[in-house]
């Protein structure tokens, strides 16, 4: 049985490309120090300049704005954290929205321990953040706003660029979250009008431990990690050269194949989506226009979520119920119950994430199955028989 | 004209059956995020499952308590910032050596900003720390005492596990920086007696980007990174997989072939020193006996360490006159000034580190290289033509 990969958000495979780039570094022997002061590290500085170039074009940041890391968290960890204990002098208060991926929350979470105040703005049913509600929280102590560039449950994309403008007038630092978005759709940190904004590499085909922060230049902020004087003495330790340099390609794929890569997954998304509508007592979550091309979260009623989940798994369609990072708890999802989805119809919620290796025989294989599976849970629903 | 690598402590080379590893992870498209719920994930677990038990087998740890992290670096930051805040309460006070490498250095003068207070024993003319003087450190306020294992420009071993009686006595968490002699020299967590362990693979073998912080059960400690669940909830964010699983081999490789490296390096070692020390106006640094097998640091009067280096590389022998991570640096070594060296002798060093793929004839070749090189420069020195 072939197996029908629908959670890209969870992680997305190697590009060729990039698994061909990553295996040549490693054949080649390049194992060399960076920093070392001799030729046997010159191959891995080029590789850096190469990919943080590749990287940085992806975003039309400058290269030096790049902060190589070793993940999305740790990027969103050294944002808040780094600019936390810089700005502590002018003010401990910190914007931010009740739909961020656990990352941000729980790191904000820490840093109340440590006299901290966080303001969480709410968002609309589609997920969306008002910027007008940003704007009213900002006071004279807010030293950032962190706010998710699109979630990775729902989709949804939250209007940056207009939040932007604000914390660029009220002089206030400006995070965003865009590791689900990183790769898969076009972003410009000047459009967007962020300060500071955290990708991940295996969420567009690229590896799991590497991830970049972008740092706009003369942001005060300090390193999460000191040490050596790496990534122009923002974060210590020698890099993960292989991982990044296959991160700096996938960059580059991502950048020139996005145009294509949008309209497939789009394609095979309104496919779904159709499909879906034939269906009776379900809720399809996020924005119906705002939102990642190749995501759909959808709740059934009178359904458990695992139960579906573990069905299609039995047909060999991989999917999620909530985000990977959180797997293991049995709460109804914070994004969901963020935007007034009810508690039962939250734990019913399936996420399909397609990426750029599927088809639309796949989304008609994965629908069959999802059909069937909600059927025969359904038939031996008490709740849904009394309905 | 080959390379002759004597550069270890900067970086090791990839080991063939680590690259093999890491090669067949990538080719067998292990894509999977380790916390997704379906079977896409199974290759990621079992890799960190064995990794995890490969790098607890090491240092004769459990598995459970190995935090994989993506360097020495940052295991260092983990540890020595993880427990600081975590204990802020108890105290503020520290204590550590003034031979450490930046990593622990410069995350503790970033604590200091912070109102910690820091305590810097002195070592002896070999780079040695005195036990008691950690014994008379310790105060009421107390919380953790950062000592190396071993010392990266002279390569001598400290007294860890005397150390680690005492701050068991005195119930003060005792943290190493192992990353030198990890996968280096037997190491036993127990007999050691210390709560935390930092190491990184790209010392013994395996890939840069992956470290360990090894954490003794109940040690009470922050994470570095807040976010998702993995690592036991004490480091967030997906793992460098691929890099981990190169790691797991190295650590069984180093735990398996110890014996015989340390034989060979020991032997090309003595070799080296015997030259040397035909050599008039050399000093070897670092301890004779108490010392990394593969390490020598020598000290060349009337010349300068940097001018040594280029003519060694000019016959392909790489080298280098200090830290990586403090490359760029013009200063004289804080480590050889701990140690009393003046500050005329520690310009002239250079650090030979050799690694198991160097054989006695390298020994020769670099030794010529070396011999003439200093004789050349000296010639002219007008310095060493007064003498």
């Amino acid at each position: 049985m072939n197996t029908i990969y629908f959670d890209h958000i969870s992680a997305t495979p190697l590009h060729p490309l990039v698994k061909e780039t990553m295996i040549n570094f490693i054949q080649n022997n390049n194992f060399g120090n960076p920093l070392s002061q001799h030729h046997i590290g010159d191959a891995a500085v080029e590789a850096l300049e190469t990919a943080r170039r590749q990287v940085a074009q992806l975003i039309n940041a400058k290269p030096d704005e790049i902060v190589f890391t070793s993940n999305g968290t740790e990027s969103i960890n050294h944002a808040i954290k780094g600019v936390a204990f810089a700005k502590f002098k002018k003010g401990k208060h910190i914007i931010t929205t009740n739909i961020e991926h656990q990352s941000v929350a729980r790191t904000l979470r820490v840093l109340m321990r440590f006299g901290y105040q966080v303001t969480t703005v709410p968002v609309d049913r589609h997920g969306l953040v008002n910027p007008n509600d940003v704007e009213k929280a900002i006071t004279e102590n807010t030293i950032l706003v962190s706010i998710m560039h699109a979630n990775n449950e729902i989709g949804t994309i939250e209007p940056i660029a207009e939040i932007g403008k604000i914390t660029k007038a009220k002089n206030v630092l400006f995070h965003t979250d865009a590791v689900a978005s990183g790769g898969n759709i076009s972003i410009d940190v000047d459009e967007l009008g962020v300060d500071l904004l955290s990708i991940a590499a295996n969420q567009f085909y690229g590896p799991s431990g590497a991830g970049a922060l972008y740092i706009r230049q003369k942001t005060e902020i300090f390193p999460l990690i000191d040490g050596g004087t790496q990534e122009g003495n923002r974060r210590a330790g020698t890099q993960n050269i292989i991982g990044i340099a296959g991160m700096g390609k996938a960059a580059e794929l991502a950048r020139i194949e996005m145009p294509q890569r949008i309209e497939h997954l789009s394609k095979l998304r309104k496919a779904f989506i159709e499909r879906l509508n034939t269906l009776e007592d379900i809720h399809i979550n996020g924005h119906p226009v705002l939102t990642l091309p190749g995501l759909v979260s959808v709740s059934v009623e009178y359904v458990e979520g695992e139960s579906i989940m573990i069905m299609l798994e039995g047909d060999g369609v991989c999917v999620s119920t909530r985000s990977a990072c959180a797997s293991g708890s049995l709460r109804a999802s914070h994004v969901l119950t963020a935007t007034g989805c009810d508690y039962v119809t939250a734990q019913g919620t399936i996420i399909f994430s397609f990426g750029i290796g599927n088809t639309l025989e796949d989304i008609d294989k994965a629908f069959t199955s999802f059909q069937k599976s909600i059927a025969f849970l359904r038939s031996m629903s008490p709740l849904y028989k009394k309905k």
